[in-house]
């Protein structure tokens, strides 16, 4: 038997990247702000099969800095496998035996779909600031390309999580007939000041960074300290209250009693540290600046007047979930949006899930989102 | 009549700041750290008068950013008086008719006593980051030095919020038998992972920032960007997420629709854009650093085993407030103090003021906060 985690029960095994591009320069997408915008190249992976009928079509939307590689492995002798592994996969809660699962990559990232580091072809160089603002609705209507494209008429389901049920909620009010159930995990309806305010410091925090250079870094030293920053402030709001008393309470890193230096002396920043140097590893530091600009924007309501209103056409049966410690999206969100369905009446099922893991648990409750999500889609089949 | 302010009935006028040295390079004060550390010195300003046998002693302590000019003005034409005018003066909840109130500068900070841009006489330079790393019982301690100058052997009260609070809760601690009345409003008795990590992302910001020189930035351009900064991050904790909604929910500035473009578009981003400003003009960088390294420090419980046994010499009243929406030093924080003096056998009362101005309420709630402590002074004479 094979030591590949790859080769194991369960798992899709070793899966490739795809890349879908469309329009030009001067035929593109419009969009939310009015500009018209090509190419766009959207990066995306798939898992199992899709049927005749094109019925069992699943979209995954990732979270703000996720990517389209949900689940496998993109070589054989990868370590860790795709960021909802333990969701997607044979006999998994996204069954691939039974579903076709598809997830891109937002634009404004920087996993392979159109971001600021992609080259813009009026110049042959990278875009930095030059990439226009995108929105969750812009990200959206991308994916609507990218399903047309695989010639799917209507989607099983649209999951996400944070950012990604965001992206869940919009597809239901954008593409009202083309959704069946609609899985929003840790989500709002209207992103609010608070999430705003921390969001505008990490901003601040990367376009002060000497190296940020107005976002003409590539190539050279990377803003990587106002990175840090931004991922640092994420990480608190990631995290509750209590799950950081558990985690790291009050103690020392590596000793009892405190040195009086500038150090990072207490467990919690050394966590800081360690998640944040990782991050800015592994991400751009320009696509951070699209994508929480693309969070603040978020407001259903805006669009149609209120958040009832923005559902009223929707033809999709929901599931709600919220984390009883998330303050970064808390459940007084997530029943904004399950009221807003019901005045609109929705067919809508909610669930608040009892953990101290805070807006993590999304990534952690993995044994009581897979129950609720399995039963959901059984019950609607 | 007088137009000026400082004239005006219920204003204690305008008021001296005074300064009082003590130790020298050789021959200082001891601190936590270990480290003897001299000459200090402390700015402070009294007001009223002190009675005969000095039974009528009120110690103010200051919050984090604030300064010893607790009430009145400066000069005559000023416009704006002390941090805490509404409660200090004649006929006040503070009555300066009947009290003599204390306010002093903690060391470390930036208003006058003894802190990194202060001259080190043994370079003839501003210390910097040679200035020793202070905790709140080394700023404590100072104050004690101070309170033995003016000849007081017990103060009839020791009041403060926030920052302020630890100082109170320090006080009945070291000096158990100076104390005959503690007031501690919104404050806790040891700094909580989350808070430890805001302050950590914040100093980042400020060390991270060019300008910042390994704090060797005085007479050269200052690091007010890393500043502004951590600034922000105190101002989203100082509100609720409530009070945001409140007073700036999703609103844009000066304008219906987006523009789509990397200015502070949101009103909740210009608030903290503005008060992020101001304060850089009145605050310096290495303070910010210090002061914040003193407050992740502050746990009662680690100088003594437990936050009981650290008050069981105590013999002090203690009135104990919180505000229900302040997410920064919560009632949960409060109650624990209140627990831990009650099973110490102390006298306690406690208050929880219901309001959503969160951790702000402490310079918002005046009516509340006077009749508490009104009547916790009076039933306590």
């Amino acid at each position: 038997m094979s030591n590949k985690l790859s080769d194991q029960v369960g798992s899709v095994g070793v899966v490739e990247t795809k890349f879908f591009s469309f329009g030009d320069v001067d035929n593109g997408l419009t969009l939310e702000s009015g500009v018209n915008f090509g190419p766009i190249t959207i990066a995306y992976e798939t898992y199992g099969e899709m049927n005749e009928d094109k019925s069992n079509c699943i979209l995954i939307c990732h979270a703000l800095t996720g990517d389209a590689h949900v689940a496998g492995f993109t070589f054989p002798e990868e370590k860790k496998p795709g960021w909802w592994d333990n969701m997607v996969g044979p006999d998994k809660t996204f069954d691939t035996n039974k579903y076709f699962v598809i997830c891109s990559n937002i634009i404004g990232g920087c996993k392979g779909s159109s971001g600021p580091a992609s080259i813009n072809p009026k110049t042959g160089y990278h875009y930095g600031m030059e990439f226009p603002i995108v929105t969750i609705k812009d990200m959206v209507d991308t994916q609507k390309v990218l399903i047309d494209h695989l010639g799917i008429d209507k989607l099983f389901a649209v999951v996400g999580g944070s950012f990604g049920g965001m992206q869940v909620l919009q597809w239901t009010v954008s593409y009202p007939t083309m959704v069946r159930l609609a899985i929003s995990i840790a989500t709002t309806a209207r992103v609010a000041p608070q999430a705003i305010a921390f969001d505008a410091v990490g901003r601040h925090a990367i376009m002060n960074d000497p190296n940020w250079n107005e976002g003409d870094y590539y190539g050279k030293e990377k803003p990587n300290q106002g990175l840090r920053i931004a991922r640092m402030i994420g990480h608190i709001q990631y995290l509750s209250d209590l799950s950081m008393q558990q985690k790291f309470a009050r103690n020392l890193q590596n000793k009892e009693k405190p040195d009086y230096n500038w150090s990072s002396e207490f467990q919690v920043e050394s966590y800081l540290d360690y998640q944040s140097d990782t991050f800015v590893k592994r991400f751009d530091a320009n696509s951070y600046l699209y994508i929480t600009k693309a969070v603040d924007y978020f407001d259903l309501s805006s669009q149609y007047g209120s958040v009832r209103k923005a559902f009223a056409n929707t033809e999709a049966t929901f599931l709600v979930i919220s984390f009883s410690s998330d303050w970064l999206f808390p459940s007084s969100s997530a029943k904004e949006i399950v009221s807003a369905l019901r005045r609109a009446n929705k067919d809508v099922s909610y669930a608040e899930i009892q953990t101290d893991y805070g807006h993590d648990a999304f990534l952690l409750e993995v044994g009581t989102l897979s129950r609720l999500i399995s039963n959901f889609m059984e019950y609607a089949l």
